[in-house]
């Protein structure tokens, strides 16, 4: 017999009654029910109770076995009494007696208990990671992450992809984030960074004639952490084609993504990739107020600027008078109480805003009637006006927001998701998603007016070299990002590959041709032999598993994650350095003043 | 139709006589035949012949084209003439009348020409790898490094382990090599360090219950460069169960490894597993030189130390004298001529030892002889015994080293390497591995006498506890290597789960138990909360795919390596970090003296 199981926790049934077995595994929990021993044994593949009577000759040893100790049994299979059976448990309907055990590994006590839920400080979770990933939830967090990385290399390499693996210790390269550095021991002074992004690898693959690439591969950012992002690095699925358009990549990528929401989404609806909406970055902004739509909610917001304009609400009509504002309608179905709009008024005061005004819509008996101080001040035919380019009836609400969109947009998006939510509107039971497009190449500093990127400088123009002719704030780029449900999951573009192209655009971003060498060398350098036109994507792997798993931290689908001040508690990093270690890469640290 | 393509440059055969296509791809070769201009258009999948003659619409432009522009074409298939048909190119029963072109990506003059054989030096491929990536055999041998790893991984799934992946910023731990470490800005005097391998984590891994793992993990050490090693990093896969035996690891590898060289190894002969000999580490040490012996040679040494004990070979007779010295035969079948003892008693004098004493047999007409100074020393009663125990006749040779092993091993081994590589008796069309077992736990330094670990110190000792109350240097370890043709292509080991066990261990190589939770702390902690045995191994992927590639530099299987001064010289790295780099790390670079 094997030195340590003939089956998994999780492999006997009726089947083996009768049969001696040997198991391995922790112990769950130990009970004592009338001088009988009951042992919950629990391995990676389930639960099986052995149990262990006065009269088994390791009787005392069993006795002596704690919550989380180590152990191999060997005993007997036998079927459990017809009410006993648990039919929750695939090896609920057998018990094993005991009829020898060996410690493998014993335990001190616990800080964390692994059967339950009981809560734990996040320092208790990650300093003890080891007895945190035992617990139930964390085992099928970790599975379901490992099979949807698996699943998405398979859906790669059905389409003909190939993973090739990018260098890890490179060159800093200053696309936006902060690059963490590694000195060199043998160019002392001298150092490499780690890739924020594989971006200039996986062109220059494009350039070397690979034509369809993918990693699942680490990223790394030096960046100050939130809930949904590690402060050290994350992974994802990077892809890049030759010889492609926009749609291309969609009609590539799609397929791909609503495979794995639909393989690991436990029966939540996924809408098919043809039904995915193409939707510019400017009527995002206007519809919903973010470039992260969640369309599972189904209001859209509307231009409403008409019926204010001179109108006796004083407030916006005089805002109006000044270029470049806008108001704008939330229409919220349902939402036509009082006692609703003035909660989301409050809101909206919360979130730095004035207030937000409103109209309801309800039939006290006299028929349809407009309520709310904004109708009033408006008067009867403006708000009609408005219902009925709202659709909205009885029952219903609308809010406004006006000025200049960029002060506003976000709450009018937040104040979107807050009205779906308290409604009911937001199907939760759903993944919906969308594709963005047309976003603009440059965006002006609102203070010095200076030009810059706004995205991904390495996108190439709509309409190439003529469209940078003209005004900068205009020209819109091949670049493009995947949005469900309020996340932004995929964020891609067609490549700038014409050198002329991609110095002019550097050009209006204030950049000259010798800096752009210097920052972008390696790429910049490998478009003057040929390079083909190209274009990808990449989606974040631990967002996806975020949202299949339905965690809100991004710590709980990480197998060992840093914590908020990117410290390792159970490793002990960052740590300091042993003088030798300074001494060959030449460093000193500067003491604290 | 598609913008860039409506077939790739291998689809197109007799099939598509007369349809209209698109191709995009870079010229590989233009040649001008009576003023038709040929084009050979190559892209990833392979190449089409393309030609304008001075008809076409787009003559001139085609006849600017030159050698790695990007191009798209349009024009219609033609069948070749028969005798023009060109049975060695997928499509080269057509070719295509350019009606149309677009230069995609222009070149400049190429430092590296792709088409061809012609040799670079290292500094301009790696400078310009793009276009070095370009030429067929790095295609190939990019395409296979990505299918072996995926191969690797399917097989692995089918054996139901999982990948999870480990973190790359981590602790310093100091386990043999040099770590590259990370300065912390968060944390300003601290380092995090990138993993030498994931070995802690992988234990972790089992600690946290979850039975079966792999990874394809990338490893970083701050190595002096060899040709078989990156100075950086480098792959390995990276394998752990629970609850399993030695033999159950290799029950597990074998057939995953066995399985990839079948598959990729281009119909050279893959030895099955359940050949694959059982090698203690001594005896591989006694009989092939080394603990990665190349078993496509049949030689096989042998001790022989009787037949000299007190012999008229006075150098012998007295070196056997001494405490721990033997004589070893290499048998020599085929290599009986003076010439070539000659030769090899030159080689062994090259390597630094005084020289190799042989004796061969030969049939001059009055049977069998034995020559060579050694035999008429020893007489022809031993060395008769010495042929009969080493199975020689006539035209056979045996070479002879004496004195303490771990002198002359090194050189043994290689004369071993040389003698079946002359004598054609190395079977070079094959693969042949061997697990190599039982390594000492322990040696003694030859100076000090200290004792050290030899290799892995997380490997359980054979025997457990008891075992470590005798004398160190007999300890044995479950701890293994899996060579193949000469290389370490594996490397494991069942782990020392039982801290007691562990603190014990390294006691005995002189670490107290301050100092072992100080460097491996996270594990060792770990340990006490029910640690399950354990044990797993470690493959190399440059390696792997060295030796399928029939490649003898691993950079010719990396996508972008380092040159042998870890530096990348496409991207320009390492780099002087800017001062506002360094102030935020509080760091400063010691001048130069």
């Amino acid at each position: 017999m094997h030195a340590y199981r003939s089956q998994t926790c999780a492999d006997l049934r009726k089947d083996h009654v009768g049969q001696d077995v040997r198991l391995s595994g922790w112990v769950h929990r130990i009970r004592d029910h009338g001088g009988v021993l009951f042992v919950d044994l629990r391995d990676h593949y389930g639960m099986t109770q052995v149990l262990c009577d006065p009269d088994s000759p390791v009787f005392a040893e069993v006795e002596k076995l704690r919550s989380e100790w180590c152990v191999r049994i060997d005993g007997t299979v036998k079927a459990r009494d017809e009410n006993l059976v648990n039919p929750k448990l695939p090896t609920g309907e057998i018990e094993v007696y005991i009829r020898d055990v060996e410690v493998l590994g014993a335990s001190e006590e616990l800080p964390l208990i692994v059967f339950g839920d009981q809560e734990y400080p996040e320092e208790t979770r990650l300093r003890y990671r080891y007895l945190d990933l035992r617990r139930e939830v964390m085992q099928k967090n970790m599975v379901m992450r490992s099979d949807v990385v698996a699943s998405i290399r398979k859906r790669m390499w059905e389409r003909n992809f190939r993973e090739f693996q990018t260098p890890i210790i490179t060159a800093s390269s200053p696309e936006g984030a902060r690059d963490f550095l590694v000195p060199s021991r043998l160019h002392p002074g001298k150092f490499y960074a780690l890739p924020q992004a594989p971006q200039q690898f996986k062109q220059l693959i494009m350039v070397s004639g690979f034509d369809k690439y993918f990693q699942i591969a680490p990223c790394f950012r030096d960046e100050d952490p939130r809930a949904d992002r590690s402060p050290t690095d994350f992974y994802q699925l990077d892809m890049e084609m030759s010889f492609v358009e926009q749609q291309d990549v969609f009609d590539t990528v799609s397929p791909v993504i609503a495979g794995v929401f639909e393989e690991f989404g436990g029966g939540r609806r996924v809408d098919a990739p043809e039904d995915w909406p193409q939707i510019s970055y400017a009527d995002a902004a206007l519809w919903y107020g973010t470039d992260k739509p969640d369309l599972r909610n189904p209001i859209k917001m509307q231009v409403v600027s008409e019926h204010f304009l001179g109108s006796g609400f004083a407030i916006f009509a005089k805002l109006l008078e000044h270029e470049g504002t806008e108001i704008r309608a939330i229409p919220a179905p349902g939402g036509g109480s009082r006692k609703f709009c003035d909660r989301m008024n409050a809101f909206a005061q919360k979130e730095g805003l004035p207030g937000m005004g409103y109209i309801f819509w309800r039939d006290q008996g006299d028929g349809l009637e407009a309520a709310g101080p904004l109708a009033k001040n408006i008067g009867p035919e403006r708000t009609e006006a408005i219902r009925q380019q709202l659709g909205l009836g009885v029952g219903d609400a609308a809010f406004f927001l006006g000025g200049k969109p960029s002060a506003f947009e976000r709450v009018a998006g937040k104040a979107r998701t807050v009205i779906g939510d308290e409604l009911g509107l937001t199907d939760t039971d759903r993944f919906a998603f969308a594709w963005i497009v047309d976003f603009p190449m440059y965006e002006a500093d609102e203070e010095t007016g200076e030009i810059d990127f706004s995205h991904n400088p390495f996108s190439m123009p709509q309409g190439g070299m003529d469209a940078l002719s003209g005004d900068p704030l205009e020209v819109l780029g091949y670049q493009y990002d995947l949005a469900c449900n309020g996340y932004e999951l995929v964020s891609g573009a067609i490549r700038n590959h014409k050198p002329e192209i991609m110095f002019k655009a550097f050009e209006l971003a204030g950049y000259g041709e010798d800096e752009v060498r210097k920052r972008f060398g390696g790429m910049v350098n490998a478009f003057r032999f040929g390079a083909p036109p190209h274009g990808g994507c990449a989606a974040g792997i631990d967002r996806i598993v975020m949202l299949l798993a339905d965690e809100q931290n991004i710590r709980e689908v990480i197998m060992f994650p840093m914590n908020q001040r990117a410290e390792d508690l159970m490793m002990g990093a960052p740590s300091e350095p042993t003088s030798d270690q300074l001494m060959e890469l030449r460093l000193r640290v500067i003491p604290e003043e």
